[in-house]
């Protein structure tokens, strides 16, 4: 594993805000599988008192940031080509929890999956997302 | 048209503080397209010194959400069912512009298509995405 | 379970030809997951001499119709609303198989993820898609 | 513009079988789109007599490739990456037309947009997809 979590909580502090933000807060990092949470404040709410698309689009994607980097180290130029996100269930207030695993390491684009679920829905994931992070040509993932 | 720019600011700062949080301002409001703007501040940078996925996301959420707003009024259960979106180019410092406009109105779900630009990058769009919303069954809108 | 592999047959025989043409055939079906294959044939191929994308996508799309068959029986306007699929891996020639699972079944969406597999490919994914499926109002699935 | 209609139809005669499967036409090859045709019969059809979705998706990845072989020349090796499709209206049976258009054309991927369109429903878009063809390193398009 090339990044560890007191790392990837650097490169967050200093160079990603948005994550400090939204709160994210990684609680494993291995490189088959990443687990992030959304650590919960109110501004995550949404008309309906449930958690705001944005929350759980923003932690989907910073879960699978942490996966590519825990193949190619802190390469911070690995940017997200593509997002595709279903939600499934209205989350009521409370943390919300990503694990990211990998469906391709390849040498250009590494494509995950991403499934978000509450700590307050315990009956079933809350979303569901798939991503593609594209690589610099010189950071190939381990595979 | 069921809401104003006023009314719908209204509806962002009292009920969808992330809104807020992004600095999100709403340019223009009609039933066929919405523009929608992200006031640039140094918390949407990421690493490499570009906008962050998650502010594109974000903003593109909201313009689809203004959107079936003005076809519907101010039905706050209207939520995001599903969302994709292609990073096409990365922004440099500046405000990013979202332009929502539909593709289907129908009983039960508006699917809409946003083009994200940045002040920054003129020559072309930053991101793409397409985005379905699903309508509470009392709240169809004007087709 | 409300749909047999004998019924499905008969539906994708009679009434979905592209089914009979791309030689689909329905190992599987159960409330929970259901198992299709496309039986291969050298139409198939595409330039490069592997399985062709809308193979995987037609295959992802009628496993995915079973599975929604399966809770409603054989309401045949269920009809995919969108569909998102990953290519993974080029597959050899050989029979291509998908695995279709429920994210969420709604009153009004289905929402499942197929895993598609190739017998030439044993080492992994080949394609990952999610659909969405619309339910007409009478046919609500058991959830 | 690098592959002609004659070309492309060459291609897709010998090594696309695929497409003659579906009656796919070029109607129209430049840099800029491409305009490509399932020509209809009837085992389009699906249950409810309009048109299946894989004949809409399958239709889509051609004109897409088309759109990136006239840019890239008959390379055959340049593959989907993903697709992502929004299913809009039923199309009634009839020709189903595909409209391709650049998004980004860059080194490794191109991303575009298509829109389909059905003879037998004048009124709007039956289907809206968008897609990433990944480009094999020695064939980086004319941007």
């Amino acid at each position: 594993m090339k990044i560890t979590i007191a790392e990837f909580a650097e490169i967050a502090n200093e160079r990603l805000p948005f994550a400090s933000l939204m709160g994210l807060q990684l609680d494993h990092i291995g490189t088959d599988h990443v687990l992030m949470r959304a650590v919960y404040r109110d501004e995550f709410l949404r008309p309906g008192g449930t958690i705001a698309g944005p929350v759980m689009m923003g932690l989907a994607d910073a879960a699978m940031y942490a996966l590519v980097l825990s193949r190619i180290g802190p390469v911070e130029l690995a940017v997200t080509t593509s997002l595709n996100i279903n939600f499934l269930r209205k989350p009521a207030p409370g943390d919300v929890l990503a694990r990211a695993a990998g469906l391709k390491f390849g040498k250009r684009l590494v494509i995950g999956e991403i499934s978000l679920y509450s700590e307050s829905n315990p009956d079933g994931l809350v979303a569901h997302a798939t991503a593609t992070y594209s690589i610099p040509p010189s950071s190939t993932p381990d595979s």
